[in-house]
C-alpha cells in the first residue's frame, strides 16, 4: 500500500490549486471587467446588437463544452481502471486551462483602459485555447499525476497564444478549424513532453492498459458526440454567414466519408476482417482534423469527402505503422494515439488547404479566400491589423499557399521544443509521479468503491455483509 | 474458430465500402455544388436571409443528429454481447444513407442547371431519410452482416423517397413528423425484410439474446435522448413559426403522457407489478410517432394528450400480444419491436391525423389546415407543384381525409412489397451471414477486448501477468 | 420472494397513475387552449413575433430538458442496485410534476377569459417547478415507492408555486437562477419529509446503499452536463440581453471556481490525499446554486469566482460534518446530499446577494438592480403587478436586502413545514413502502435482466444454456 499511497498527493495538489485559484481571483479583481455586451452600464441602445452576440455565440458555447466535457471526457475513459481519472482530470485541466487563457488571451487581445473586457466571446476564444492541453494531456494519460498535468498546462497555454499570434500576425493563416494552431501544435507540444517523460518501464506493454466492453463503448459514444458537434468547431470564427454554413457543409462531409472508410480500413488491416475499437474511437473524427484549414473555402463537396477519406487512411495507417515506431525506435509514448488523430491527418490537411488555395478559380474564390483573412466580423479582428490592409494590395494564391507552409513549419518547430522544455519541468522527482505499476490506475487519486465488479462475484457473500456508512454515499 | 471467423468479411465489407465511396465521391464531383445560400459565388446581399437560414437549420441539424447517433445509438445497445455492433453498425447505416438519399434527393428535388444545388436543408431532408433505414434495420438486429445492412439501406432509400413524392404529390398528406412517410414505410419495409430472413434456429430464443442492468440503462438513456429531441423531429418542417411553436406542444405532451401511461400499463401487465425495461425503452416514445400527423394541427392539448396515452396502451400491447403472434404465426422475428412502437402507433397516428381533419371546427383551422399544405416557405415546397393551386379551390375536409387514408394504404403496400423483395436480395448465401450461432454478437465483426467481466473475474490473476503491447491502445 | 413483491404495487401505481392522466386530460380538455403565439387562429401579422418567441425559448427548453431528464438522471443514477429506478422514476416524477405545475401555474398566472393560455413559457415555467420536486425527491432516493413519489410532487408543486408568488409578490425577490425559490425550497421540503419518514434501521448502513465504478462514472458524467447547461438554467429569466448575457458569464466563472476548488478540498479531506467521487458528482455544481441569486448583477467576474469557491467549501464541510450530524442527531437521512448542494451553497448564495445589493455603486447598477425587477419582458411579468411600479420611486438597496433575508427566511419555513406535513401523509403503512432490506434495490419494481455481471460470471455455463424467448427482448 505504501507505494499506491503517495503521501505528497495530498500535499501538492490543494496546495497548487488553492493558490492558483485564488492568484485568479486576484487578478480577476483588478483586470476583468464585463464587456460592453455584458455589462450594466452600457447604453441600452445597443441591447439589439447585445442579443445577437448571445444568440450568436450562446449556442456554439454550448457545443463546444458539450465536446469538451461530455465528448473528450467519455472519449479519454477507455482504460478499465482509470475512468475517474481520464474523466475527472479532463474537466481539472480544462477549468484551470479556460481561467488562465482568460487571463493571457485578455492581455493580448481584449485589454483596454486597463481593463480585460470580458465576455462570452473570451470565454469562447480560452476554451480553444484549453483544446490544446487536453489533446496535448492524452500522450501521457495515465502516465503523469494532476500536478503535473496543471504544470503542463500553465506552460502550453501562453506558448499556444503566441504561436496562434504569430502564425496570423505574419502568416495570416487561413484556418478556421485550427488543424495548425490546435491540432498541430498540441499534437508535437504532447510528443514532446512524452518524449521526455519515456517510462522504459511500459516498453513490454502493462498489465493495466486495458479495455472493457464497456469503457470501450462509452469511448466510443464520447468519438460520436465530438463528431456531432465539431461542425460547430470548424464554424465558430466564419466571418461570414456564406462560409458558416459551407464550414459546417464540408466538416460534416469530410467526417462522414473518414467513418465509412475507417470501417473499411480497420477491417482491412486484421487478419480476420475484425474492426478495432480504437480505430473506430479516433479515425471517425480524422476528416474533421484535416478539413479545419479549409472547411470555408470552395473546396467543393468531392473535394471535403476525399479530404475525408484521405484523412481516415492517414489515421489507420498511423496507429498501424507508425504508432509502433514512434515508440520503439524515438521512444515516444502515446497513449491515445494524438499523433495519428490530430498530428498526421492536420499535416495532410494544410497540405490540402494549400492545394485549395494554389487551384481555386479566381472567379468565384480569389474575392472568397482574401474575404476569409480580411473580414472584420470575425472574433479575431484584433489578429489583423493594419499592415493586412497594405498586404492585401499585394494578396495573391502563392503567398498564401507559402504561408501556410511557413505558419506549418514554425508551429512543428515551436511545439516540439516547448513540449520538450515543459517535459524537463514536469521531470524532476520532486513532482508526484505516479509509480509505473500504479500507471493507468485511479487507485492513487480516488476513492475506488470497495465493490468493483472482479471483487463483487469473487466474494459476494462477503460483500454483501459489508457495511457502508450511509453518510458516505 | 472457424465458425466464428467467415473470411469473407474481410473481402466484402472493405470492398464495398471503398467502391461506395469512390463512386459517391466522383458522383459529387460530377454533379454537387454549394446551393446560393453556402456558395462564395453568391452576391453578398443575400448574407441576412443566408444567416437567418443558418439560424433556422443549424440548431435543428444538432438535434437530428442527437438523435440519430446518439439517442438511436444508445437505444439499440441493449444486447449484453452485440453493443459495438448496435451503436457502430448505427453508425454506419446512417452515414451511408445520408450520403446516398443526398443524391437520390438532390435528382428529384435540387437538380437545376446541370447540378444539385446542395445545402444544409439537403443533409437534414437525407437524415429523415436516413432514419428509415435505421429503423428498418431494427427489427434484423444482430442477425444480418454489416453488408447486408449497407444492401438494405441502398435499396431502402430510393423506395422511401419515390414513396413520399407518391404521397406528397398526388395526396397532398398533413403528416409534418412522418407518421406514414417515416414510421410506417420503415416498419413495414423491415418486417418485410424480417419475413424473408426468417431463422427457425432463433425460435425457441437464443443464449445471447439478453440484456445486463448496465446495458438496459444505457438504452433507456438513448430512448430519453430521443424523448427529449422529438418535438425538434416533428417541427422541423412546420411551414409557420406558429405552427411549428404548435408542433412542439403537441409531440411534448404526447410524449409526457405515453410515458406515465407505459409506467402505468407495464406495471399490471405483470403479474408482481414490476415494470418492463423493453416497454419503457419503447413505449415512452410512441405519442411522438403518433402525434407526427397531426401535430400541427389545432388538436388541443387535450387531444394531444389523449393520443399519447393510446399510443402507449398500442405499443405495450403489441409487445404483449400482437409481436408473439407475428412471430410464431406469420414467422416475423422483430428484434427491437419496430412494429410495436413505429407501426401500431403510426397507424393509430394517421387514424387519429383524418378524425382531427374531419372534426377540427372551420372558422380557426378550415384556413389553418390548408396553411399546412399550401403554404410556401417550407424546404419541401418543390413537392407543391402547380396542381395543388388548382386542388385549392376544391380543398375540403373530406377530401384531405381520404388522402390520409390513400397515403397509409399505398404506403403500407409499396414498403411491404418491397421489403420482400429487398429481403431476397440480401438472401444469398454469397453474402455474409452470421451462423444462428453467432447472432446478438460481435465477435464476428469487431476485436473484443480481452479483458470482459467474465473471463476478468474468473482468472483475474492469469489477467493481471497479461502484457498488451502499449500500441494496441 | 414474499418480501421482495408487494401485491399492493401492481394496484395502487396503475390505477394511481391512470387516475392522474385521466384527470389531467379531463381538465386539460376544459381549461387548456393554445396562446397567442401557438394557435392557429391568432392574427398572421404577429408571426414575426411568434418567431421570437421561438428562437428564445426553443433551444432553452431542449437545454433544460437535457439537465431534468438526462443530467440529473445519470446523477442519480449512482447506486449499484438502484439505476433503474433512479432513471426511470426521475421520469415519472418530473413528467407529472410538468403537467400537474401546468394546471397549477396556468390558474395562477396564465387564466384569461376562461381558459389557460398554454405555451412553450408555461411547459418552461413548470419545468421550473418540476425541478423542486426532483430535488427533494434525492432526499429520499431508494426509500420510497413511485407511488409516494408521485404524491410527494402533488403537494409539493402548489406549495412551491405559493411560496414563489409570495415571495416575488411580497419581497420582489431578486434570484433569477431560483437560489431562494427553488433551492432552498425544495432542499428543506425534502429533508421534512425525510425527517418524518426516518429508518431506524439504516441508521447503521445498508449492504445495497454501494456504488461500482461504472455508475459512478455515469453519475459523474450526469453530474457534468447539468454543469454544462446550468448557464442556461440560471440565465432563462433574464430580463434583458445584457443581464442574461452577465448571468451566462456569472454561472460559467462560479462553476468552474467551484470545480476546482472541489478537487483540492476533498484531496485534503482524505488522510491520503484522494479524491472522493462523492464530492465530485455535487460539489462541482455547489457554485451554480450559489450565484443563482446574483447571477444577473454587476458582482464582478472575479465576485462570481469567489462565491464559487466559498459555495464548494460549504458543499464539502456539509459532506464531511454537516450530514452526519443531521442523520445521528436530529434523524435526517439525505441520501443525495442534497442539504449539501443545494440547502448550504443557496443559503450562503442568498447572503451573497444581499451583500451584492448593499455594495454595488449606485452609477452603474442602482439603475441595473430597478431593472432587474421592474422589467417588462420577462416571463414572470404577471409577477409584478401595479403596487411594484408605486414601491419603485421607493425601491433602495437596504429594503431589497431585507426582502432577500425575509424571503429566505419565508420560504425556509413553509417548505421545512410542508416537508413535514407532506412525510405525514406519505408515512401511513396503506401506501407501498419498500422494506428496510428493499430500499436501494430495484428489484421489487422492475424486471431485472437474469444475466447481471455477478450471476453471469459465477455460473456462465449455466447461463449460456438459458433460453430467453426473442419475444420478452
Amino acid at each position: 500500500m505504501s507505494i499506491v499511497f503517495n503521501p505528497s498527493v495530498r500535499c501538492q495538489l490543494p496546495v497548487l490549486l488553492l493558490l492558483l485559484q485564488g492568484i485568479l481571483i486576484g487578478i480577476f479583481a483588478v483586470f476583468l471587467s464585463y464587456d460592453e455586451l455584458s455589462s450594466a452600464a452600457s447604453l441600452s441602445n445597443i441591447t439589439v446588437a447585445k442579443k445577437n452576440d448571445m444568440d450568436t455565440y450562446f449556442p456554439l458555447f454550448k457545443d463546444i463544452q458539450l465536446m469538451l466535457f461530455v465528448g473528450l471526457g467519455l472519449l479519454l475513459s477507455f482504460l478499465k481502471l482509470y475512468g475517474f481519472g481520464a474523466m475527472a482530470f479532463n474537466l481539472v485541466i480544462a477549468n484551470f486551462s479556460i481561467q488562465w487563457a482568460v487571463l493571457v488571451q485578455g492581455f493580448f487581445y481584449h485589454y483596454r483602459d486597463g481593463k480585460i473586457h470580458f465576455g462570452l466571446e473570451n470565454v469562447m476564444q480560452a476554451e480553444f485555447a484549453a483544446v490544446t492541453a487536453l489533446i496535448s494531456a492524452g500522450a501521457i494519460l495515465g502516465r503523469c499525476s494532476p500536478v503535473q498535468l496543471l504544470l503542463l498546462s500553465m506552460l502550453e497555454i501562453p506558448l499556444f497564444v503566441l504561436n496562434d499570434w504569430l502564425i496570423n500576425h505574419y502568416f495570416h493563416i487561413i484556418d478556421i478549424g485550427g488543424t495548425v494552431a490546435i491540432h498541430v501544435f498540441s499534437c508535437y507540444f504532447g510528443l514532446g513532453v512524452s518524449r521526455i517523460l519515456y517510462r522504459p518501464g511500459l516498453r513490454a506493454g502493462h498489465s493495466k492498459n486495458i479495455t472493457t466492453p464497456t469503457t470501450d463503448l462509452l469511448s466510443l459514444l464520447g468519438a460520436i458526440i465530438l463528431w456531432i458537434f465539431w461542425p460547430s468547431f470548424n464554424s465558430v470564427l466564419a466571418k461570414s454567414a456564406e462560409a458558416q454554413h459551407r464550414a459546417v457543409l464540408n466538416t460534416f462531409l469530410a467526417l462522414s466519408f473518414s467513418t465509412l472508410t475507417t470501417f473499411a480500413l480497420s477491417s482491412l488491416m486484421d487478419k480476420r476482417g475484425r474492426i478495432n475499437m480504437v480505430h473506430l474511437q479516433n479515425s471517425i473524427l480524422a476528416g474533421g482534423v484535416a478539413v479545419g484549414a479549409s472547411a470555408d473555402m470552395m473546396i467543393t463537396p468531392a473535394g471535403a469527402s476525399g479530404l475525408g477519406c484521405i484523412a481516415a487512411l492517414s489515421c489507420i495507417l498511423g496507429f498501424q505503422y507508425i504508432a509502433p515506431f514512434l515508440e520503439i525506435k524515438l521512444k515516444v509514448q502515446d497513449q491515445c494515439g494524438i499523433h495519428n488523430l490530430h498530428g498526421l491527418p492536420a499535416i495532410l490537411g494544410t497540405l490540402g488547404s494549400i492545394l485549395a488555395i494554389l487551384f481555386e478559380r479566381v472567379d468565384t474564390t480569389g474575392h472568397n479566400l482574401r474575404g476569409l483573412i480580411t473580414s472584420d466580423i470575425s472574433i479575431e479582428k484584433e489578429l489583423f491589423s493594419s499592415d493586412t490592409v497594405e498586404g492585401n494590395g499585394a494578396w495573391n494564391a502563392k503567398d498564401q499557399a507559402l504561408n501556410q507552409a511557413a505558419a506549418l513549419g514554425v508551429t512543428f518547430g515551436v511545439s516540439l521544443l516547448g513540449g520538450y522544455i515543459t517535459g524537463l519541468i514536469l521531470k524532476p522527482p520532486c513532482l508526484v509521479h505516479p509509480s509505473d505499476e500504479m500507471c493507468f490506475d485511479d487507485q492513487p487519486y480516488f476513492q475506488i468503491p470497495t465493490d468493483s465488479e472482479e471483487t463483487w462475484s469473487l466474494n459476494a457473500q462477503a460483500q454483501r455483509e459489508l457495511i457502508v456508512p450511509l453518510k458516505q454515499v
